[in-house]
């Protein structure tokens, strides 16, 4: 007999493949080649493993890594949408809530709603392993820009006090990791790749 | 004071960032575009959250993610090392030793230390962890090939028995999964996109 829920699982593997092809802002490390969802949430993923120990609170390890395994996939429908995108706010569109229901929907129920409710936490940020999944995905894009010579600050014209306002939530999840990464936008400043207003 | 450990960190998670550019033999599923290793690893580690509980032992899934996120990383320096190779052996060589130590070294000891370890269990797959991750990197490819037409079966004249040995390693992480690889072989020999030497 067929294992039903196999084939769920299988057909799920493969959807989530385009997420491949979701092209994000920011650009690789030194780089001027755009990074992908995938690449990104496999860096998050090894920040995680390497990081975990500078969370403010202690966590479910596993339960972070698949918060930010899992986070962006609702881009593959939903489209990728810019931190500093001044019309379209980033949390929880109902676009987004739509296409998690699309695509998680293809596992069999119980795992759908356990990667739902998992996707849900994350957006809402509230638990422990929220935060320090979202200071992950704050971290990144500033270890690149500032290897970019500013890369999507510059490119967007985005000022110092809004970089400053969206990184500070790294603080909710390390207060260790915001130390160091205050100290790398203030330098930014310094070296003229982000600008005051 | 600078906290010495997570500056390493902050480097060796710069430094990963190059497994974006280790380009796999293996093009995404119904694509013409080559896979890169971290958009491999990430799709490994997706996997092993949809699919633990196939495996045929208990495991650690918090392990075997970590394995798959790393497993490939070698690769930075050692490149990517084609599993129907008739020359080169892809298992734990010495270049790939250097590799890891070199790379992983990059990080605290402790950690360090830890990473080789987990990278040298992976590639002895001899625990339950390791099968099931081996099973993982054995599955993806085969979904892919068989979504493009025979992919690097074709490409590369690999016939169904050299196919079929390698595969049989998904057996050890999961006899339910395997029974499902099995299948996915057989039908790709009735459609002409595998052939028997």
């Amino acid at each position: 007999m067929m294992n039903e829920d196999l084939q769920k699982q299988i057909d799920f593997i493969k959807e989530i493949d385009k997420l491949k092809y979701i092209q994000r802002k920011t650009k690789l490390f030194n780089s001027d080649r755009h990074e992908n969802d995938a690449e990104h949430s496999w860096h998050l993923a090894m920040m995680t493993i390497v990081l975990s120990n500078h969370s403010n609170k202690p966590i479910d390890v596993l339960k972070v890594l698949k918060m930010v395994l899992i986070h962006d996939i609702v881009e593959i429908d939903a489209g990728d949408t810019f931190i500093y995108d001044a019309v379209k706010n980033h949390s929880n569109t109902d676009e987004e809530l739509i296409a998690a229901k699309r695509i998680f929907g293809l596992l069999p129920q119980e795992q759908a709603e356990e990667f739902i409710s998992i996707w849900e936490e994350f957006e809402q940020g509230e638990t422990n392993e929220a935060k320090f999944a979202k200071s992950m995905d704050r971290l990144e894009p500033l270890l690149q820009n500032t290897s970019n010579n500013g890369g999507t600050w510059k490119e967007f014209n985005v000022p110092y006090q809004k970089v400053y306002e969206k990184k500070k939530a790294i603080n909710e999840g390390s207060a260790t990791i915001w130390n160091y990464a205050e100290k790398l936008i203030n330098e930014s400043v310094e070296k003229g790749i982000l600008s005051k207003e």
